[in-house]
């Protein structure tokens, strides 16, 4: 590996950094991520799938004492990932963290086909409607991802999957787990039909609970916004609603725990051994 | 009710609003609350208990253009709470939120006694172990007060649970539920045992699943620290481990997840009817 070093902010590798690790996503569409944390989830995830290596590091940008910091990181770099080093004072410039550790790279997502992932026997979705907290999303990414999910879909008005913070609430999930945002809800939820994949939604207000239902065979859960709920065009879709039981003093819990709790009542019901 | 104008940062309660919105709570432990909506929950709970009227609002800040937004909420303020309306900008500068709405209230929670919590026959309490996170300790508090535990107890060296940002996250539960904190691990540990209530933890490695153990009868909830889990001293209580059923490839899930469906099973095999 060869660590080129640049000074100038106008290097094009530092742009496409400082722009990218704003948005979360590059031009192409690959991850910009910060921290040595999220670098060893990506490596980790390219590391055990390595003749399809679905998960490539492409660019990693490193600070001067990064470098020093992270070099067992850096050993374990791919051999063709671009690796530029910066003075402190300029990866500070570029970071979009409040104390940067000095450690960013260019991440090229797993290539995932919808179809395919639809059409799997073993689907259990979670479908993000409305979704305005990055922090939630990832959250609900990362139990989704742990409790045995096969994707995370997004509609079109949620906030992004890749949102910096979304990324980092979810430890390194969407690095393991296929993931397809903003997608349209009449279409989806026709694929879904089509699929024969049943579509519920949790509703306080539902006489039939979560731990009555079966939640074996293949299903989709969607998750509505924090505070409104699922829009009336989504519940339109047909969903079967299930209740969570909470206590009847109080309004609601967080979408993140309602979603988890759903997806580990799934689980139990499918006796699931990992 | 009267509502007082001051124009001087120099007030006294103006004094005591700017102090303890900071930390949370007010020399004499009352919590110090921003916004509307736990303004609302503190009342909402106040109205609950007419008799013991456990929850109560002593006194008010309000902005100029907050007592005209918040007419109707100030209208349901108890005769006696005293009352005292600033310019928006003196309100700015004593608000701790980056966008404040305008409102704040001293609120003094119900008084409740461990003793009495823990002779409880439906005793479901969750003691947080070293846990860092406000946003993660709020949610927690959130999800165990809505699955019907009876109290959230913390051990020193974790997150004050009258932190500002833990009490946002709570959505108000902490109005409804005994919050305990900052207890000494040896005396509580030793008051749970002669109380008779069983500790348990998770611990991802444990052979017992979640839902193969019996989770029905009096039961604590450990929840550690989000990196390191519990501390040594804590594990040698000689709590009851029972695994999640999480993915290999997975490491963990985030520690308010992993309480939340610990209550959700012991809610379900008990099957409460909220």
């Amino acid at each position: 590996m060869q660590i080129r070093e640049v000074t100038s902010s106008s290097n094009a590798l530092v742009k496409v950094f400082r722009r990218s690790l704003a948005g979360g996503v590059t031009p192409e569409g690959w991850l910009a991520v910060e921290g040595p944390r999220l670098l060893e989830e990506a490596l980790q995830a390219c590391a055990k799938l390595p003749n399809s290596s679905p998960v490539t590091v492409h660019s990693v940008l490193v600070s001067r004492s990064g470098a020093e910091k992270f070099d067992s990181l850096m050993a374990r770099l791919p051999g063709d990932a671009e690796t530029v080093q910066v003075p402190d004072r300029l990866f500070q410039r570029v970071a979009q963290t409040q104390t940067p550790q000095g450690i960013a790279a260019l991440v090229e997502l797993a290539h995932a086909d919808l179809g395919e992932t639809l059409a799997r026997r073993d689907s259990l979705l979670v479908i993000a409607c409305g979704l305005q907290d990055p922090g939630n999303l990832g959250t609900i990414l990362r139990s989704a991802q742990a409790l045995g999910a096969t994707a995370l879909v997004t509609l079109a008005a949620t906030v992004s999957p890749f949102n910096p913070k979304a990324v980092r609430s979810c430890a390194g999930a969407v690095f393991r787990m296929p993931v397809f945002a903003g997608q349209d809800p009449g279409t989806l939820f026709e694929r879904l039909r089509n699929a024969g994949i049943r579509i519920v939604a949790t509703d306080r207000h539902s006489s039939l609970s979560l731990a009555q239902a079966d939640l074996r065979g293949r299903l989709a859960l969607l998750v509505g916004n924090e505070a409104a709920g699922l829009a009336p065009e989504i519940t339109a879709q047909g969903a079967m609603r299930l209740s969570i039981p909470i206590r009847a003093d109080t309004d609601s819990i967080n979408a993140a725990m309602a979603a988890t709790i759903f997806l580990y009542e799934a689980v139990r019901q499918r006796e699931f051994r990992y």
